[in-house]
This record gives structure tokens, C-alpha cells and sequence, in this order.
């Protein structure tokens, strides 16, 4: 349980979406019903922000959209977001949590149907759901869940255009605090301390200076800032349950002639890949048009992670931008585009927004947020 | 990525009773190997805090005691607590993870082997593991990961006393900002603050007021304490990857008679299953002490939920003290024990320590913090 209050859930008019395409998905796979259990399908689907723990919460969903949702009695009251006319099924601490689970599959006409099951659930949870449903054929999902939230319709790049500019938020904030002699925690500290006051609570945040920036996900620490640093800060903010990622790269003083090519590198290949995406491309060649860019300016052993991901509900979800994925883009698919370059010891550097795509090209959507934050020209 | 600095691993002594503990359960349970898959596993039997995200990290650990564990190249680093002679099998975004998971097996000789799947596999990593993993038995683990986890060696209940003595430091500082006017979410900001401050960095909390305590998990939110509130102040503190857990009920003002009355009722019943507990008692049984009082005082519909859960590197874990558990309390189980009362509505009362069970009864964890820290007399 957090101290601070609850994310506002998702707008209801979302989940009314997702569930009818998920309903048309269903028919499309020849399956009967959904099984939900990720936070953020259970999220997506029912509207409600719970997650399975030692103690079950879980959602169905059939063909007609029906919804049932399952979760311990002393959380009903959590649920209240549920959609109107979806089944609320509880259960208590001395009862058979999965007992409720067969109420659930009966009351959607599923106890005999073929479930797809959310490809996050646990082993033990697919054991006992076998016991209770003798009678349903349960196979992993084999996209329906995928095919829904890749895509967003505008509605959801609305909320992700408002958290990607809210997390636009702490650049200004960044730049007013960071100077030599404070540490990387401290700094957070600081600018955490402020974005809570103006009503924001990032959701995840690195900050990492001079040679602690070329580990990618090296989390903050006691490191002092020194002149010449450059400084990789990555913040995540959520809006009506939608994620905003961004990053941006500051340097303390005046950078070395490296770390200014090398920013300019970063800054050419998000460039270049934002141009290159467009319907239809696979996600492989925007990572390799990124990649060439930073190749051919010699630091291509330095980029050592892939281009993007996906992002929605999830910070992380499909489609990603990875060498080896042939899939190809859509309309309404949101990644980030987040080239760096890390020489070992010595610095990182990393540019990162989010783009969302569009039937000729892509919107940055935060695009409003100054790439440049410090001056390496 | 949290600002706040990462926690100190597990101790390395812990790791190797946990190895050598499974390796001998896997000869019993006629099993060649063992799949780590979330995050208190990976702790556990790997020493690293690392968790699987869309990003594969994993552990597996043979008969013979030799690990190996499986993570993304750019958290090698992070895995650096990984036992000497471990292997570290480290795969790039342009790779497929579960290739490397197949060259851990390989190295572990389970590449036709029986191994035993954590049981918080996710069901797309069991698809793949079948996939990379041909000859191989993969089966979902009858409980060698519990067996090992859930009876704790005097070291580790030694990280769980400091645990709760930390997690108690919260309480003189609840008492010091309590006050009428002041919100719940305040309260938490003033609290967390200080703490931060003393280094102490709790990992849950839930802080509720009046009517609001009559919801066991509703998070802490704006409402402004009342003369007369009980106030329930429940937290999670952690100490070198071991959890401390405990709830303390306030009051402002004069409690109201039927707040005293519950008060003394939870606390008895409270005091009745800790001079209960010993080896060998069934954990149905223990919750069934403690409800017997409250149901005799006549507000057994309101001790809505279980009498408490085990505790160790998860918050919640086996053994559960439920109705319907017949599991026997063995020595060094660790677990909590938190009756409430909770009348809809109106308020909210609950006491929660942690014991861990000894060869004559339990010892309490968190026996120098006071229970009472408000007068019910």
C-alpha cells in the first residue's frame, strides 16, 4: 500500500473499447472467453486497479463482452470503478478462491468454453484453474490481449500525450537543482520532493552521472556531480493509467569534444528513426536505421540496447523495436525512441520520447518537451 | 528505477543454506533441477535483486548445488552479489533470452533433466522454456521452493528481528505528527520524511482513519483525523532482503466504549494465539484461537479476514493462517499475527506483530515494541 493516493484508473470509455475489440478479437481467434491477470489487463479490461497476489484477483471476459471480475471480499469496495453491469464476484479469506473463479466462468457461459489465458499467469494459477474448470479447454493466449492495446485509438494518445508532457515536467526542475557536489539521490530527493508538491509522482526515475551513466539501468546513488558530467535523467509519469517515458541528457559545465559528438550522434539517430516511422514499417528496420546512424559514426559498439519499446498501460509492452522483430507498424502504435551511447567508465548518453504512429508518419508526443536541455554544440 | 538507493542484498551465508537446502529437497522430490523465476526466488537461492520484466532474468540451481543465473548484459553489474563459482549467462536486447537459458542448462547438466518450475512462471515463459528446453522435463514444483523458504535458519531470523525493530521505529513518529486536522496522505508525507531522513526506506504502508479503517486495505487518502479516530498504522520495513510487518492502532482523543471494547478483544485474541503457537499446532487451528475470542465477545463478523500470513523475503507467503489449512507449524516459521475488528462504517482496529515459531512456542520479533500506543483502558 502506497501513502500516497491511488493513479485515477482508466477512463471508463476505454475499457467499453478494449472489451469490444477483445469480444471481435475472440470471435477472430475462435475462443470463448479471456482470462485476466496482469494488473495492467485487469486494468485495461475491467477498469478496476487490483492485482493478483498471495491472495487472487483475476477478470473474465466472453464473446457477448461480458465481464466478470473476481477479488478478496475487503476489496469490493477498490472495484467500484468495475463497469456497470459486470459481475462482481467475491470471496473471503476462509473460502476457496477459486470457487469464485468457476461462479465466474458459469455466470459468462464459459465453465465448458475455450479460455485464452493472459500469457503473465502464473504456473500455480493455471493448475488450479484446470481443477475448477474441468471442463474448459485452456491455452495461452495467443495475441488477443496484444493485438488490443498495441494499438490506441485517439482517446488513449490523448492520456499519453498528457503523461508524456507531465513528464516533460521535470526537466525545468532537474536543471534548477543539479550542480557539482550533489549526488545523484540527493538530486532525486529534491526534484521528487517538488513534483509531488505540484501534484505529480513519477512512477519510476533514474538519474545517473559521468561514468554511472554508461550501465543503462544502474538505479541513482551516492555518486557527486562533477564538472563535465553528463547526466542521463529518465522519469515515468502515469496519466489516467497511461505511461509517459521520457528521456533527456544534461551535462554539468563543458563537456568533453566525445560527449558532445556523441550526444549529437544520439540526437541524429532518434532523429533519423522518427523520420524513417510510418504504417507498415517492420520494427527491426527502425532499429536499424537508429543503428546505422550511431554505426557509421563509429560509436556502434556503445549502443548497446535496442531502439524502444512499446508503451500504454505497461511501460514495457509490445511492439518492440529489436533487431530480429519483423512486425510491422500500425496505426496508433506508441513506442519510445530512445538511442543512447555508453563507453564503459567513462559516460552515457541517452535522448528518449515517445512517438505515437500516424497513417503517414508518427506524433511526437512530446514533442513540446526541448530535446537540448544543456548546450552541446 | 527507485531514486532511493537499492536494498542491501541478502546475506551470502543465507544464499548457501538456501542452495544446499533445495539441492537436498530436489533429491528427495526425485528432481534433477530447479527454475527461479520471480523476484524473492532470484533472491534467494541467487543472491541478486533482479526480477524477470519484459526483459527475461532467471535462475537455475541443479542437485549438485551449482547455480547459474540468466540476465539481460546491461544488469550484469547488479548481479555482482551472484555466489563465487556461480555461472552468470548474460544475453544482449539483439539476442534471444531463452537461448541463454538453454546454455544454462546445459552447463548445469539439465538439459534432459527433471526441473521444477517456480510456480510464479509466467505461462509465455513456460511456452518457451518447452520450446529451448526439448528433452527436458519441465513440471510445475510440488513444493521444494516453500519447504526451503518457509522454515528460516537462526541467521535469517535474525534479519527478521531487525526487520521489525525497524519497521517499529515508525510508531513514536506516528505518535508525534498525530493529531486532529491533519490528513491521512499528510501524515504519511511527515512520517516518510523523517524516516527517509533516519535512512529507513519502508517498503508498505497504510495509514487510515475512523470510518476508513473499517476497510482492511484501503490506502491511506485526504481525510482529516477526528477526536475520537482510531487510527490504524501498518508497516513494512525490510533489513538485508528480510521483512518486518506490523500494525498499531491509535486513537486521538477519548475512544468511544465500543472502540475500547474491540480494542481490548483484538488485543486478547491477539495474545491468545501467540501463547498458542508451537510446533507442531495446524495453522486452521491458530487462527481458530484467536477468532474464538473475538467471536465470543460478539464481533466475529467483523474479523473479516485471516489471522495472519508467513513472512520472510515476501510480505506474504507460506505458511497462511487461514481456516482450512491444516499445514503444521514446524520451527523457524515465521509469521504474522494480526486479528482486527472492523465494523463497516465506523472503525477499524488491528494489532499485527511477527513470531517466529521455537522448539517450546514462538518468540515474538517485535516484543520491544510497545502494543499500546494509545490509552483503551
Amino acid at each position: 500500500m502506497a501513502v500516497e493516493s491511488v493513479d485515477s484508473p482508466i477512463l471508463p470509455g476505454l475499457v467499453t473499447q478494449h472489451v469490444e475489440r477483445a469480444s471481435a478479437a475472440l470471435a477472430e481467434f475462435g475462443s470463448d472467453g479471456l482470462f485476466l491477470f496482469r494488473d495492467s489487463n485487469i486494468l485495461a479490461f475491467c477498469g478496476v486497479p487490483l492485482a493478483p497476489s498471495d491472495r487472487l484477483v483475476c477478470g473474465l471476459l466472453n464473446r457477448q463482452g461480458d465481464i466478470a471480475l473476481v477479488v478478496p471480499v475487503f476489496e469490493a469496495e477498490i472495484a467500484d470503478t468495475l463497469p456497470a453491469g459486470a459481475h462482481l464476484i467475491t470471496w473471503k479469506d476462509a473460502e476457496d478462491a477459486y470457487a469464485a473463479v468457476a461462479k465466474a466462468a458459469d455466470l459468462l457461459g464459459l465453465s465448458s468454453g475455450k479460455i485464452l489465458l493472459d500469457d503473465h499467469t502464473w504456473l500455480a494459477t493455471q493448475h488450479r484453474l484446470a481443477q475448477v474448470l474441468p471442463k474448459a479447454e485452456l491455452t495461452i493466449d495467443p495475441g488477443v490481449i496484444a493485438k488490443v492495446r498495441s494499438t490506441k485509438s485517439p482517446e488513449e494518445v490523448d492520456a499519453m500525450r498528457t503523461a508524456s508532457e507531465d513528464t516533460g515536467r521535470i526537466y525545468p526542475l532537474i536543471a534548477k537543482h543539479l550542480q557539482t557536489g550533489v549526488s545523484e539521490l540527493e538530486l532525486g530527493r529534491q526534484v521528487l520532493g517538488e513534483l509531488k508538491a505540484a501534484g505529480l509522482m513519477p512512477v519510476g526515475d533514474l538519474i545517473q552521472g559521468g561514468e554511472n551513466a554508461s550501465v543503462p539501468h544502474r538505479p541513482a546513488g551516492p555518486r557527486l556531480f562533477r564538472n563535465g558530467d553528463a547526466v542521463i535523467v529518465d522519469f515515468v509519469c502515469r496519466h489516467q493509467g497511461y505511461l509517459g517515458d521520457l528521456t533527456r541528457t544534461f551535462v554539468i559545465g563543458a563537456p568533453s569534444e566525445d560527449i558532445k559528438r556523441a550526444y549529437r550522434v544520439v540526437r541524429d539517430a532518434q532523429r533519423t528513426a522518427i523520420d524513417f516511422i510510418r504504417p507498415g514499417v517492420a520494427c527491426e528496420d527502425v532499429d536499424a536505421v537508429a543503428r546505422s546512424v550511431i554505426d557509421s559514426a563509429g560509436f556502434g559498439e556503445y549502443f548497446s540496447h535496442r531502439l524502444g519499446h512499446g508503451i500504454g498501460l505497461d511501460v514495457h509492452e509490445p511492439p518492440y523495436l529489436v533487431q530480429g522483430n519483423p512486425q510491422r507498424l500500425e496505426v496508433g502504435m506508441c513506442m519510445t525512441i530512445e538511442p543512447g551511447i555508453y563507453v564503459p567508465g567513462c559516460f552515457g548518453i541517452r535522448i528518449e520520447d515517445v512517438v505515437a504512429v500516424t497513417p503517414d508518419g508518427c506524433e511526437v508526443l512530446s514533442r513540446d518537451v526541448p530535446t537540448d536541455v544543456s548546450d552541446f554544440s
